[in-house]
């Protein structure tokens, strides 16, 4: 079986010129890796048709598929379609399917349909048409002499929604791929270098189809495997008996695999427990709730959270003693314990969590820098508190304590397994 | 004067097979446009040397300048070096200042120096060493024909230090470069295609020296006008013009400039008024909060929000009626503007704001689908309400109404203006 060979073509000026980053093609190489898809290059061209044909050309000669993103927009500066027409030889028509397609669409947004959004259901006579359910520009497939050319537009989730919904899996489907299997182990609470030391004896007796990949992130750091040459079976078992042996060296950082992120598992953890949770947050300013209610189903475990972001709404909604804050500050171990406890009361739930730090840019003093960022749950049994010890940047401040409150969470329910 | 023309080449399995996004592309590409170089393609090839070639191969047909990141570390993948040699055609041998750098280096860092190492300083005797000083991986540049090409290592501080402190003066001394002046307008509240109707009449009358290009994201169009041909002070002023005329046709929905958010926006005319604000969130799950609070100063203007997730937190904390919810349901008109009110009058503030609605996947009924949402403003002397209907993906609704809710809260604030 020889490998599929695929290349990623995004267009757009905005790309070219730095005014963005390019995210799509980063997300679109990774999906093709995990369906055994090698891609083989990269290029973004910008809004000119000249540019994007010659790269239709170069890329047809050395690619089994090429995937397109960008220049699907209503606007004059989009011209993908034309370029793909002019490469593929075939005029540009009304797709009837497309057009019913976008005038549900509309109509369900309760838009009028202008003569510039009916534009969006022409395509290239020589297309095949793929259903996009989150945006008015569809997908387009093209064969040719064996070879297949997607395009699709460059707002990332109406790309994403094209790719997981119709194209991975046809891509699956036609060509001939070898299987590759990933797994990710997704640990939280452990430094890049100091879990390379723990797990060190155990990378050194993985066997040679299972190759091992560091991807550090804020505040976790996740472990990829890659296994192949076997057949598919044979390796996601293979990758079971390697993870077995990791756990005894690592498990107790170990949250999670592949999709998992904290707040999911923790939403598993609640709901398998029959719990509620609510939070008090000051300086991550909502974006601890706005984690827990990004999964589908929390409300069945997160009953509300309050930002008391002024000291009197930490003393009027979530009732904090005034002297507790004259005596201690907002930043302190007894403030955040009075939240947490205060929340857990006020809103009747199992847990309740809060935090309170200075985030950040400004605002911090000597005894107190920026940076300083207090943790705490309290669930009627007993109080988990830390104190973080963070740098200057507000977002990350922000983003890394949330996470490490949630690494809270998630440890007090383990133990209660 | 000619533009010049760049093509950046990215160097790397990592990128390729998307295991990380490359960054220093979108970095090189707006340093070169700041100092008028016109990038016209990127490209992005795995450590392969053939792949490495072939690229260098085609990029010195179509450009002038041509930037390389990456493969230039001491482990056996990176083979840039290697490709560099034999593309130029001349052997690699130690470089004395190259290696007398790196001693200087590791001696300063107190590592030693082991082979592996010293293999660093060694170059393509075709190319002139350029000094890393965040590094032990020098820069190369090389002159072909009237062409250059110019290596740097992958790791961003060093690719960074490398182009302010010694590539970007060179190009800028070595070609004839013109000026380009870009401004991105920023407009909320108008879908792509029907602010590209409403300005028509502006965009017919554009000079031509002055491109257009529409950039569409979740809830807004950010315009991009870039300028060139003409001395720089003379751009900015032809831009400011056309702005001026702008906004006659779209002004009501432009909220800002190149790096404004609305959020920024926001806190810069709370600031100015002197107004406070808070905020009640049911299926935002505390995102408006995050969004609010993600602006450094913003505890001046902002006290605090409640997410009210469950209903009886709307009815304890927020003072929601019974009658309200059991008549209306929580997401409906009655519901979010007694939450808009109450949180108004609860947090002692100006301003409160209120969302309300099915973020989705599940929950919705025939008479309210997944993604009815609605969003109320109470300032005390009138109320905005409005239903926004959106489509099934919960990320994106709790985005797109968090923004909406955003920028009610704008129009709020500049009819106070």
């Amino acid at each position: 079986m020889n490998p599929v060979h695929a290349e990623i073509i995004t267009i757009g000026d905005e790309i070219l010129y730095g005014q963005i980053i390019d995210t799509n093609s980063q997300w679109m190489s990774e999906a093709l890796d995990e369906i055994g898809v090698r891609t083989i290059r990269k290029t973004t061209v910008g809004d000119n048709e000249k540019a994007i044909i010659a790269a239709f050309q170069e890329a047809f000669i050395r690619a089994d598929l090429v995937l397109i993103t960008g220049g699907l927009g209503p606007t004059h500066d989009d011209i993908t379609k034309k370029a793909l027409a002019d490469y593929f030889d075939c005029p540009i028509s009304i797709n009837p399917q497309a057009l019913a397609e976008i005038r549900v669409l509309f109509e369900k947004r309760g838009f009028i349909l202008s003569e510039t959004n009916k534009q969006q259901a022409a395509l290239p006579e020589k297309c095949e048409m793929i259903s996009n359910k989150n945006g008015s520009a569809p997908g387009m497939w093209f064969e040719q002499e064996g070879k297949v050319f997607v395009s699709m537009p460059g707002v990332p989730h109406e790309m994403k929604g094209l790719m997981k919904e119709a194209i991975l899996p046809r891509i699956e489907k036609e060509f001939h791929t070898s299987p590759i299997f990933h797994k990710i182990i997704k640990t939280s609470g452990i430094g890049e270098s100091w879990l390379a030391d723990k797990i060190q004896p155990w990378v050194k007796k993985l066997p040679s189809h299972i190759k091992l990949a560091y991807l550090p992130g804020l505040g976790e750091v996740k472990l990829r495997l890659t296994a192949s040459g076997k057949p598919q079976v044979q390796l996601e078992s293979d990758i079971a008996t390697q993870i077995e042996q990791l756990i005894p060296l690592a498990g107790k950082y170990i949250y999670g695999f592949d999709q998992d992120t904290l707040q999911k598992v923790i939403g598993q953890l609640m709901t398998a427990q029959g719990k509620s949770i609510s939070v008090a947050e000051s300086c991550s300013g909502g974006y601890v709730a706005h984690l827990i209610t990004s999964i589908p189903g929390s409300s069945n475990y997160f009953k509300g959270g309050v930002v008391a972001y002024d000291d009197q709404i930490k003393i009027d909604v979530l009732g904090v003693k005034v002297q507790t804050l004259e005596d201690f500050g907002a930043v302190s171990e007894e403030t955040v314990t009075e939240m947490a406890k205060n929340v857990r009361k006020r809103f009747k739930t199992d847990i309740g969590i809060a935090i309170s730090g200075i985030a950040g840019p400004d605002g911090g003093t000597d005894e107190k820098p920026v940076g300083t960022i207090w943790i705490t749950l309290a669930d009627g049994h007993s109080l988990s508190t830390k104190k973080l010890t963070l740098g200057k940047l507000r977002d990350v401040n922000i983003k890394y304590s949330s996470n490490a409150l949630l690494r809270m969470v998630w440890q007090t329910l383990i133990q209660n397994n």
